[in-house]
This record gives structure tokens, C-alpha cells and sequence, in this order.
């Protein structure tokens, strides 16, 4: 039986990926007396003079919701609502099992990003967070970025900021495997959707001075044609020589190649072209934009993929859990910059000196230290 | 310590009255790849073709939503969407623990009709049903009957629906008990409001033919004023004689109450102007219309209220899991008419012709085969 059989088989026998279970019995009329009437009136009454006793009686405290419009689902495209939920299951699931964080798979019937939005606003005094999943881009954006001023529980887009902080983990690392100094290095990032934009904006947040875009058509300039507006807004701060040309001229001289695109599109001939002790994320899946072993022959030092059966393995599953962990203890309004930068340092940090090598530079994905170390370094940054 | 502050205390403890519970362990790159990419996307391009397969694959199958906007909570009035969420996590816990259906509660942010219909149906596909809690009315109607015309999941309020389920098999088996037919019986219903509607609905569809709906106001008739578009409807229906007066007016002659409205507005008095053998549900919480003990010295026969420590407690638990639990067994499309009175009848026969009593003419809220019963009933209906 293959992995892709199995997995079906597994999820009819599941039936959905969790259940909810109480943590009181209600057997008797007491029992019920306190868990609903007559008692509950009480944590009831406290809340509507204080909201944030929610905090304290309900499961706001630790409970997120898992939300996506079914538009960008992993490798499968648009596939709507209902086709996304063993997706959000899993994700939820995920969630529990890495970080202790309940979380509620909601799968809108709508595409429409004033829906979308008003939706979130309008479900969310249930939930302490809301982690938003394969909404394609550009929408992503303006719904992360209303989301983030309309409430005021911790919104996260996970294909954004969870790629970001493990791949700056990784890049981190690689530098130092390499020698290299951020502020000196060349970066490419190839793919503009959601995770290339992330990614890009974290690392100049990180200090990155040299960052350049690529996507289908080549270098992302200022004379591009057809960008949406978080794209026009990235030209602002990356390939500030105005460059223009193909992958392929952009990966000239380049330290750092990160590919959130397509299989297949970076050859042995580029890599070549790279500087020395080259570092490649290459994490389209299942197949990468170059093997690891064909960008090892070229000449590249670091790989890694998205997949775990190659070293250097990008899992954001190093990255969400711990930070809604944190979030959630710390009782965070938002995730801020500063707290993806400390998740990332954080999880680089986790590799030691002596471990640290060109074939591991990341925390592996059930390292148990993983999330608690995230989770930390989100509350230390809760102002 | 009282009832209310171990309640509050407990609430604290929980601090959530119920976890998500994955049903598989995530410990090794296989589980994650299983339950997680690459495998979650067999089932997703499995329900991507076809819909339905949803209920196979994902919680749609047996996972409900608990929905309430906070308007109308409990005895508590409109405390809004965080205040209400310890009601809606412990009637989803009821929904688990009584029916082995998960539940989900989700308050809304949001008191607009149309608002509320636009969140419920976007949310709805992670969903097999959506229980409606504590919306005042007139909102509950609108939004009821038009999410059923919307959704192809059961959407089913219950506040007015369950109420109305148990009530009419209390009244069933008080007409056994009286030796009374429901074609011959006056029935009183004071409470025009979310229960007081569907009682008189649910009675109706019976085959009861005389019913008189009252309010703070005294008799609804068509000369009433400020009825909303739900009670003129009711007008076409009740009290065709076109009687106006008082509650005290209506009750001359009747055989009938039910009360799903203040304490202690019937008086003994009143008892005493009703036909021999009375029947009387006082359901006002904490405090009924009028205490059993007054109700049966005035020469009532059957008194039930809300409340646990009297005779022929009107508990909803005894109806809402079932239903859903049967809806979703049987994969109905709504909860109908039939089905409702149908659960109605189960119920009443739980009660032997030996137990059947003046002070037992209804199943205890912990009698465990009433959830099946409730079940069977529902999904024998099914079209």
C-alpha cells in the first residue's frame, strides 16, 4: 500500500482528525448544576463586566482557531472549503500535539476578503488567536493586515511568518556554517506569493541589506509589469539597483538562494554561478527547485528542502506551535516582528556550536525542546 | 460554599470546559506525513471532486457548532458574545457527554440578522449541523429560517425547538394521566417570545386546536398592539375566537398552562377558574409562574417546571443530543416537523403506563436511553 493509500484509508478510519472531550463529567444533577444552570450564570456575569475574564473561565485562554478560505491549499491549489478541512484538521491536530494549543479548523464558504474578514472579526471572542492557512495571495495580505487592526488576539498567517522564522533560522545558521555576515551576503528569493514576500520582509527586518525578488517572469523591478500592491511595496526595499533579467542573472554572485516556487527551475549551471559556500533553500514540494545532492555537486555548501527525507528539513511545524503557545500564555495582542525575529534566533539557537554542520542546521521537527523554546521567546518579546 | 461560588470556582479550574483531543499520535516523520503532507492530500482531492465525501474524511460527520449571539442568555438578557461562551461551552459539552456529538460554541461578535446568517453560512462546511443558542426574538426566527433555507446541514434553535419538543411530550403524557384528548383541550401559553412561539407551533402541528398565546400584555389577538411579523403570524392560527383580556382571562376554563415567562404571575386564584384536572409547566427559571405546592392546593393535577428539585423537571438535554445525534447518524439535510414531534412521542414513551404519574410524566434527564430513543425517532424520519 502506498504512503498516498494509507493515508486515505487512515483518514476514513479517523472520521476527523480530533474530538472534543470535557473535562468535567456530567453524571449526576449537581454536576450539571455547575457546569451549566444554575451555576454558569456565574463566569457569565463576571465576563460582562470584565471582558477579559474570558481568559480566565472560557476557552479563549488556550484555544485558537485554524481559518482558510480553501484558496491556496498546499501543492492543490483552489480547492474550496470543504476539500481544505484534512488540511486544517491536520493543522489542528498539529497544533495540540507540538504546542498544547486547542485548535478549530474553520473553513469559510467564501472567497471574497470583506467576508473573509467580517467573518474572522465576528467568530473570534470564542477564540485566543486566529492562525490563517493557505489563503492565496495577494488576498492574505490585506486579510492578515485588517485582521491584525481589527482584533485584538494574535493573528498569524502561517504560511507567511512560520516559513519566514524557519527559514531565517536556517539562514542564520547556514551563515554561520559559512562564515558569512548578513550584511554582506547576497540573497534571491524566487517565488513572490505569500511565504517569498514573508520571507523577503523578515529578513530585512532581520538586517539583510541585499535582498532581490524573482518570480515566473524573472527579477522583480520596479519596471515590472502586473504586481500586486504588496509586491509594488516590496520593490521599495529590495533589488535597490533596479536589476532586471531572469533567475538565472539574479543567482549571479548570489550567497543565498531561497525558492518558495516551483521544481526544477535552479540548475547545476546556476548554482555554479553563485559565489563560494553557496546556500540553497529549495523548498517547493514535493520536488525542490534543485536536488540537494545536484546543488552539492555545483558547488553549493548548505541545502535544504522542504522535505524530511533530505538534511535541513524547513518545517514550519519548528515554528507555529511554540508560537501560539507563547502568545497564548503570555496573553500577546499580536505577534510582532520582534517576537518572529527571537522565535527564529531562538530556534537557530537550538543547534549547537558542535552540532551545527552543512547537513544540520535546523532543530529537527520533534526536537521537544522545540516549542517550548519558541513559546519563550515569544513572551519574552510581549510588551 | 453556595452552588454559585463553587460554579465560579470551577470555572476557573476548567479555565475551558472542554480540550481537542487528537485521535492519532504524531511521534514519528511517518504519523506526520499521514496525518499531515503529504498524505492529508489524498482525502483533499478526494472531496474536492466530490463534497460529500467531506463526511467521510473530516468532523463534518459528527460535529456540530453551538452559535449564539449573546442577545438572550439564559435568565441573564443580552450579555453579549465573550459572557455568553460559558453557556455555549457547556452546552456543547452537554451535546458530547448526553449525545456523543463534538460541538463546538461560537459567539458572535455581531447582533445584525443579516450578519449573523452571512458568519453561520461561511463558517458551515467544517460543520454537520449548527445548534442556535440564546438569540433574542424576533432575530432567532428570521435567522433560523433562513440559514435552513440557505444550508443543506440541520439548523436548529433550540431554545425554541428543544423547549418545544419536551414540553409537548410533558403534555402528552399529562393528557394519559388526565384522560384528556388533544382535540377537546384548551391550552394557555404565556411567553410569545422564542419558546412561547414554538411551544404554540409545535402543539398545533400535534393536532391540539385550541391554543391561546398571552404575553406581558395580556392576550395576543389581532387587535394587539406592537406584535412582531412572528406573533401576527401566530394571530392566524391562536385564539380564533378573538378573545382580548388577561393571562387571568385566558386561563378561565382551561386545561392547559405553559409558562415561558416570569415568576409567580399565576395565582392560586387563577388555578382555580381552570377545568378540573389541570395541567400546569411553570418553566420561568429559577422561579416558576407559580410553585407546584400553590399550583396543586388550588386543584392542579400535573405541575413540571425548569427546576430539578420538583416533579417533571422540562430539561432540553433530554432532546437536543438526540436530535443532532440522529441527525447526523442519519446525514438529514434538516430537522423537520416530523422529526420533531416524532422525538416528542419517543420521549413520552419512555415513561411506561406503570411509571406514568401525576409527579412522573417525564424520563429524567440522566435516563440513558433517552438520547437513542431521541435518535431513533429522528433518523426513522428521515426522507
Amino acid at each position: 500500500m502506498t504512503n498516498a493509500q494509507k493515508a486515505l484509508q487512515l483518514h476514513e478510519e479517523w472520521n476527523g482528525k480530533f474530538e472534543t472531550t470535557p473535562k468535567m463529567k456530567i453524571a449526576t444533577r449537581e454536576d450539571l448544576s455547575l457546569a451549566y444552570t444554575p451555576g454558569v450564570a456565574e463566569p457569565c456575569k463576571v465576563i460582562a463586566k470584565d471582558k477579559e475574564a474570558a481568559y480566565k473561565y472560557t476557552i479563549k485562554s488556550n484555544t485558537i482557531a485554524v481559518v482558510s478560505d480553501g484558496s491556496a491549499v498546499l501543492g492543490l491549489g483552489n480547492i474550496g472549503a470543504h476539500a481544505a478541512m484534512p488540511v486544517m484538521e491536520g493543522k489542528a491536530v498539529l497544533f495540540k500535539e507540538f504546542g498544547g494549543v486547542n485548535a478549530v479548523p474553520i473553513c469559510l464558504d467564501t472567497q471574497d476578503t470583506e467576508e473573509i474578514i467580517k467573518t474572522v472579526v465576528n467568530i473570534a471572542p470564542a477564540f485566543g488567536g486566529i492562525n490563517l492557512e493557505d489563503i492565496a495571495a495577494p488576498r492574505c495580505f490585506e486579510v492578515e493586515t485588517r485582521l491584525k487592526e481589527l482584533l485584538d488576539i494574535p493573528v498569524f498567517h502561517d504560511d507567511q511568518h512560520g516559513t519566514a522564522i524557519v527559514v531565517l533560522a536556517g539562514i542564520i545558521n547556514g551563515l554561520k556554517v559559512t562564515n558569512k555576515k548578513k550584511e554582506d551576503v547576497k540573497v534571491v528569493v524566487n517565488g513572490a506569493g505569500s511565504a517569498g514576500v514573508a520571507i523577503t520582509k523578515l529578513l530585512l527586518t532581520y538586517g539583510f541589506k541585499n535582498v532581490t525578488m524573482c518570480d515566473k517572469s524573472g527579477i522583480l523591478s520596479k519596471a515590472s509589469k502586473d504586481l500586486n500592491w504588496m509586491q509594488e511595496s516590496m520593490m521599495e526595499v529590495t533589488n535597490l539597483e533596479g536589476k532586471t533579467g531572469s533567475l538565472a542573472d539574479a543567482l549571479v554572485g548570489a550567497d543565498v538562494f531561497v525558492g518558495v516556487s516551483a521544481p526544477n527551475i535552479v540548475t547545476a549551471d546556476m548554482v555554479k554561478t553563485m559565489n563560494k559556500d553557496s546556500i540553497l533553500f529549495a523548498m517547493a514540494n514535493p520536488t525542490p527547485e534543485i536536488m540537494p545532492d545536484v546543488a552539492k555537486a555545483a558547488g553549493a555548501r548548505v541545502v535544504g528542502t522542504g522535505r524530511s527525507d533530505f538534511p535541513n528539513q524547513v518545517n514550519n511545524v519548528i515554528a507555529f506551535p511554540g508560537i501560539f503557545k507563547g502568545a497564548l500564555e503570555g496573553r500577546a495582542s499580536q505577534i510582532t516582528e520582534e517576537m518572529k525575529l527571537a522565535a527564529a534566533t531562538a530556534i537557530a539557537d537550538l543547534v549547537s556550536d558542535e552540532e551545527l554542520s552543512d547537513v544540520n542546521i535546523l532543530p529537527e521537527a520533534f526536537d521537544p525542546r522545540v516549542a517550548d523554546v519558541v513559546a519563550k521567546a515569544v513572551k519574552d518579546h510581549i510588551k
